[in-house]
Order: structure tokens, then sequence, then C-alpha cells
């Protein structure tokens, strides 16, 4: 019985020595060294391989990641499980991700980052964080860590999701009804949706027009909620004061993209969160001892939704 | 009875009508309009009036931020108490600044700034906040604070003061001899020490040299712990591996300032904590009332110490 492992080279040489040590009877085997395919029985990968049938006695796929937009649900065999990674390693880096990132954006840092290339020494007055409101879109296990890392702050805190939700300290907006009142009370707006049909581009520019006049905009779900050109209008205008994005549509960013040098855009390359193979294994290998022991898996996501 | 205000006039204005509604009593003169100085019993300011004989019934004299050694204390009458303003405003400035300063340094982004002026899109392994060491010099009232903050966040904490301190979570060392026990685990060296005789140029070569390869500083305190050329050095010798300041020796930096474009330095312009009227206000009128009935005021320094 053996377990395939499709992604990064170095941290599964990370992978490789945890389940050596601690999983002795479950076969590592790295893509694309098979060994016998038939041996395999659970794959767990950053993206699929195109043709599964090279697997044929295939019980899950594990993804690597806490979102799986990045595999296409559609090509998959319809019956065969697929589990999210819920590593609470990735949820500690989202939360230091949005904590700077709310910081930034309420403490100026983009200006005062161009104000040090210019040479020039100004501070602005500082916005108490009671007066800060903090919007998060998306309401699910990270995004509640989040609220929870940013409460002691002091900010004004809501959230909104698809489906209602009761958080402490929080106002909670559900559906699309209650998103332009939402929308109305951020002034810093921090996406961690999911990535689906519903949600592509939902960062766009009939969305920004609801937001106070001068918000910000932290991006840390996927590239595909943000219309690029909306923002750079938004911010063209003034509707948005600045924005922290941590994924973009095409990543790695082309040379040439605007984002770059953009004096209201910090940007950084796809690092809110990695899987740490430490805390991530433990949670990979309870989900497989679930499987063989016929109990639900931690994380499986729900095909007709997509998350 | 009159108030002396001697401090940035547009705040000035916000502190003049809040006195105007809360406490007619007192009234409001702002420097350097004295109207007739026998009436002035109190005097709130940043730095004092040279000669302050000027004021002959002078009985208080409030600083207006919670450190004071902008002020020559030597200069001043011997008796005159001199109280630092312990505003919970500045203290959650600080706590702000110091969570942005630490996740910076945490996540590397002064790296990650330097490569989005690149246009170089590469992601860096994540070093887990519990195996990250954060050293806090000083530990008043603000000090504490500020471990509390990081606490959640996960990072492994310790500090440093002159005399012992006993504090949940933060591993603590005491004066000269446990320095070096201190610096030695130190991954982020964040320092909010008051300005005396005894920390004056206490960020310098030899501290850098305790501390382990690769740390980094955090100055928070004022600019006169810090050694600029020292720090310069240690980071060209690979001993530090960057630095946020948000004090300089002079103020405001003069352009052809080294730190300006330094790729490893985060240089702000002194704006971690600003005193805000509206919260300070009542720290400053509970004082005035506490001395009026004969009672201790709150944050009276030692002028024997200096803080």
């Amino acid at each position: 019985m053996a377990l395939l492992y499709k992604a990064d080279p170095v941290r599964g040489e990370h992978w490789r020595a945890l389940f050596a040590e601690q999983a002795p009877d479950i076969q590592w085997r790295a893509w694309p060294d098979l060994g016998n395919p038939e041996d395999i029985r659970y794959l767990a990968a950053w993206q699929a391989p195109d043709d599964l049938s090279l697997l044929p006695n295939l019980e899950v796929l594990f993804a690597l990641s806490a979102g799986v937009d990045q595999l296409d649900l559609a090509r998959l065999p319809p019956d065969l499980p697929v589990v999210r990674l819920l590593d609470p390693g990735i949820t500690r880096g989202m939360c230091e991700y949005a904590s700077f990132a709310v910081l930034s954006l309420h403490r100026d840092m983009l200006r005062y980052r161009q104000q040090q290339f210019a040479r020039f020494w100004q501070a602005h007055l500082l916005q108490p964080a009671a007066q800060r409101r903090v919007g998060v879109m998306g309401l699910g296990q990270q995004a509640q860590q989040i609220l929870a890392t940013l409460r002691p702050l002091g900010f004004a805190l809501s959230g909104w999701a698809r489906s209602a939700h009761r958080i402490d300290g929080v106002q909670c907006f559900a559906g699309n009804q209650q998103l332009p009142a939402f929308l109305s009370q951020c002034d810093i707006l921090l996406c961690v949706l999911p990535l689906t049909e519903q949600t592509q581009g939902i960062l766009d520019r009939e969305l920004f027009r609801q937001l106070p006049r001068g918000a910000a905009l932290i991006n840390m779900g996927r590239g595909g909620h943000l219309v690029e050109q909306d923002l750079l209008d938004a911010l063209a205008s003034g509707q948005l004061s600045g924005a922290v994005l941590d994924v973009l549509q095409q990543e790695p960013a082309p040379a040439e993209h605007p984002f770059w040098d953009h004096p209201q855009i910090l940007l950084t390359p796809h690092i809110a969160a990695m899987t740490q193979p430490e805390s991530a294994f433990a949670v990979l290998l309870d989900n497989i001892r679930r499987h063989q022991r016929g109990e639900p898996m931690l994380g499986q996501i729900d095909r007709s939704q997509g998350y």
C-alpha cells in the first residue's frame, strides 16, 4: 500500500522522512517515480496528474492546500473523495499575514514606504483602531481565526459569507442581499473566500464602488477573485487608497505587470501561508488512518459546491 | 487659574476644545500667548520653555509624551513635579507598531519589498512563530502591553530590564549580568527602553555581537539608543539581517542619511505612537484633579532616575 506525492520536491523530502519515521506501513512514492501503480491508494498533490487512470486503485486525493481551486474537479472521477489540508500551520500563516496587512494599511505604511524612497520625513495623523472597520469576506475556519487574531488589536470587525454566521464581536452579514450593507462600512476589506464560479471576479468595479471612498483592499484568496484592471482604476480615481495582494491572476507575475511598481500596492509572491510538513503531516496521517478505519475524513470537500 | 500648552498647534486646538467643554474652570493658554503669567499653574508641553522663571506660579510640568528625555531635567527647578503622559492611546499605538514591525521581520517583508522593486516573484521558506524568539528591552507598562499583544501570535518571548520582573509567558532577565544571556537568544530584538545616561548608545557593536547571527532589530525607543554607524556595519557583515526604526539621532533625518535607501532598513518618521487628544485628555485632567485634591499623580517621574 503506497502514497504518491506530487508537489514541491524539496518539501517532499521532509514528508518522506516523516512517513518513514512515523508511518512506515505506508510506502512513499514521489512523482514521477510511481513504481507499481497498482500499489497506490492515496495521492497527496498540489495538482493531480492529467490522467488519473494511471492509478487504478486510487482511493483518496489529498490536496496539499487549504483551497482546491487549482484542481480541475470536473476532470476527476466523480466518486473520488477530495480532501483539503486543514493544516494549523497554514491557518497560523494566514493569521500572521492578515495582521501584517491590516496593520500596514491601518498605519499608513504604503505612504511611509513611499516617503522613505523619497527621503521625506513627515508624520501623519493616526486613526484609533476602534474607528477602523475591517471586513472579512469568507467566514470559514481560517477567516474566523483571522478575526480572532485581529480582535485584540481593537478594530471594529465585520464579516460576510454566503450563509449566515454568528461570531462573538463580529457583525455578520449573509448572502447577496446583505452584501451592500456589509461593503458600505468596510474601511479595510480582506478577502479569504474560496474561489468558485460564484466568487470568480467578485472584487470588481461594482464592489469597489460600494465601499467607503478611500477604503483599502487585502486579497489573500486567489488571484481569480480580483479584476486587476478595476483595482487600478479604483486606485487612480481615489475610490480605493491602497491594496495588499498576495495572489494574482497569473503567478509568477510577469515582469511587465503594472502592480510591481504601483506605489499604492504592496505585492507579495503568494506567501501568506505555506504548508509546513511538520504541522501538516499529523493532519494528513490522521485522515489516512480515518480512511483506513472507515471513518469520515476532516476537510473532505463537497464536490457539488467545489469547496 | 490657567494651563499653558506648548506643543503642536494643530493638536492644540483639539485640546482647547476638550478643556472648554469638560474643564471650563481651567483657563487654556497656548504658547507663546501667555496672558498674565502669574495665572499659570500647569504647563502641558513637549519641550519646556528655556526660561521657566517666566512662570512664577508654576506647580506641575505635564510632559505630553510617555518619555521625558526631550526635557533637560537638570535645567528644571529641582522641586518641580514632572509627570509623564500615560495615555492609553500611546500604548495602543506602540502595540500596533510593535506587531507590525515584528511581523514584518518575521515574515521577511524587507526582502519581499526589495523583490517587488526588482519585479522578482520568489517565495521563501516560512519559519513558525514558535521558533522565532522576540526579546523586548525595557519592561515598563508599554513593554508589557507589547508583550501581551505579541503573545497570541505564538512567538517565544523574553524581556530584559534593569530590575527583576515576573511576566506570564515571558522569560525575564535583569541587569547587566544577565544581558548576555538575554541577547544570545533574541532573533528579533525590540527596544522600548527609556533614554537615560545608562541606556544612551546601548544598541551598539558590542551588543549586536552578542545576538545570534542574522538577528533583526526594532528601535521604538529613542534615536539616542542606537549607534547608527554600528548598525550599518552589522548589516554589512551579516551579523544583523534587518532593522525597523522609528527614531533617529537627528529628526527629521537629513536627506543624505544612509538609512533612507538601505534595503535592509524600514524607516518611519517617529510615528509608532502619537498622543491622541481624545484619550490623553482624560488622563491629563485626572492628574490635574489629583493635584488639586493633594493626591499623588500617575506617571510622576523620579527626578533622580530620569524616568
